[in-house]
């Protein structure tokens, strides 16, 4: 059994930690072997609900659960941790404006960044759960000066599961036949789930669809699946969100697939000719806990435009906060 | 891998089975190598927020998932079903006295144990999470005459759980240092969670406490621990529930550990002098995916009128539903 490592957990008494904490502290995230202390991050209203969450939490006995702390201050609850699951932010209120939610988290991820900056483990792997995930990843990692930002990422891997499940839906087939799906730019409606690259058991999968169904039916079903499940459920995806975050770090730590990749949205260098400062989605291999860009891919005209489409809002969005 | 088993979850819009489809999905209580198509059951106004739940799990792209299906019927819902999760059930409303608890209950059981008995796999493994659990265990098996009631089973689990953890806690070390708790009887405020039995790293744990925590503290914080999570949560504990469901079937599927036992509600023979006919929680061992009551325990008279105290509610319930 190896030695326990901090697990930091923010907006933890919501939905979709709730989803989160029982698979990580049952060791679907690190492993079988890696014992977890839980480090809890709530918002002061929110303690007495988060208490009922680590109550429940002690009552599943969990093996590999070795402490659980909740804390309403980001300094206490970032102290020594190894691992962020940023999930808290700031819903849309009614008559919000996008600027008014991109300034009301970057309050919170400003704050977290210098958090993260003073007390976090320096090897400290962060996912970015909470909207507008991209920037507010940006937000942290300008906050976090001293930490490298590779290590401070956002979530598209929701989005990438989706946009495997469609297509698996569309071949008819298991969905573990396909590989190397991408999921460009920004975790919003302007992402571009690319499928030019995308295998169906060894077969390019654009002999499975033709342009218009990829164009009109599948691009934008992916891209607005969220708000199609709370017309379904009545609430937000909560446990398919935890699971993709669960899935993210996952194969960060372990690796993913041998010729397969997946998507993160990470701090951009100019790969693809993408603006660099800003957090956009990529395929990514992981191997020996690093992240790398896959490189190499040809992209066509059609891509270009897409890819520049969600590069632009995102642009956007950092003009938002660069008082951040 | 093996070939798909079918996994019949009942109430599966509601909080509990939200807590656990995904954890099934993933592989936790059946396995990495044993794919699963589930066949989910609802009452026909929660089908739309069903519909959204799939979608959610269609969503994660779980390799292991090779089929879902919605049902407001139960005999399709349960057609050649390996493992029945039995987690929908009326919830008490107000003014309601037990009894009509019960009754309400009973109807849905005897139609569920019906069609059980029709359609489902000879060796159906069935875990009631549904409350009150025991007599609708009971319920569901006198409906099922043609299923083996050594294969319908009442879930304490998550009592013995608690007892555990909280046993742990007073011991102040981690909970997989403690073996031979036993949770006799009914899943209700009338439970005895003994510890006469229980290890605590391999010593006799009343070395760590005294009879007046046991009798006083222990005793009613694992019985009561439902109503203190809703008093924090503002919800009842559904992910840990959930757990203990996956953790139920999971130790009847893989064995419980060595040299430890569980707690499972089962279908009385008369094993330590409880009547016959009720479905009564025992200290269990689970091998080669049988149950079998652990015996020979010494039971002192201090055991004895606890666990007659509960044997006596669990009589009183079949008496309430002796109709069905």
């Amino acid at each position: 059994m190896k030695a326990p490592v901090k697990v930091t957990v923010t907006g933890a008494a919501g939905q979709i930690a709730y989803a989160m904490l029982f698979r990580i502290a049952s060791g679907e995230m690190l492993g079988a072997d890696q014992p977890v202390k839980f480090q809890l991050l709530e918002i002061t209203p929110a303690m007495k609900a988060l208490e009922g969450v680590i109550m429940e939490l002690e009552d599943c006995a969990f093996p590999l659960m070795h402490g659980i702390d909740a804390f309403d201050d980001a300094k206490q609850a970032f102290d020594d941790a190894s691992y962020g699951m940023l999930v808290g932010a700031s819903p849309r209120g009614p008559g919000m404006e996008r600027s008014d939610l991109l300034a009301a988290n970057g309050g919170i991820f400003k704050a977290q960044g210098a958090a993260i900056n003073n007390v976090a483990n320096r090897d400290i792997r962060i996912v970015v759960v909470g909207n507008p995930a991209n920037t507010n990843a940006l937000v942290c990692i300008n906050n976090a000066p001293d930490i490298n930002p590779k290590q401070i990422t956002a979530m598209t891997r929701l989005d990438h599961n989706r946009a495997q499940s469609q297509l698996a839906k569309k071949a008819q087939c298991q969905t573990d036949l396909i590989s190397k799906i991408t999921i460009w730019g920004n975790h919003s409606t302007t992402q571009y789930p690319d499928l030019s690259q995308a295998l169906i058991a060894g077969k390019k999968a654009d002999e499975f669809f033709d342009m218009d169904w990829y164009e009109n039916l599948y691009i934008p079903r992916v891209a607005k699946r969220g708000a199609e499940i709370i017309e379904a459920r009545g609430a937000s995806s909560a446990a398919s969100a935890a699971n993709a975050a669960i899935e993210h770090i996952r194969d960060w730590v372990m690796d993913t697939p041998e010729n397969d990749w997946t998507s993160m949205g990470v701090f951009t260098d100019g790969s693809y000719g993408i603006a660099p400062g800003i957090v956009y989605s990529y395929p990514v291999r992981c191997s020996d806990g690093e992240i790398e860009i896959v490189t190499g891919i040809d992209i066509s005209s059609y891509s270009r435009e897409k890819m520049e489409v969600t590069e632009k809002e995102l642009l956007e969005e950092r003009e938002a906060v660069k008082n951040l």
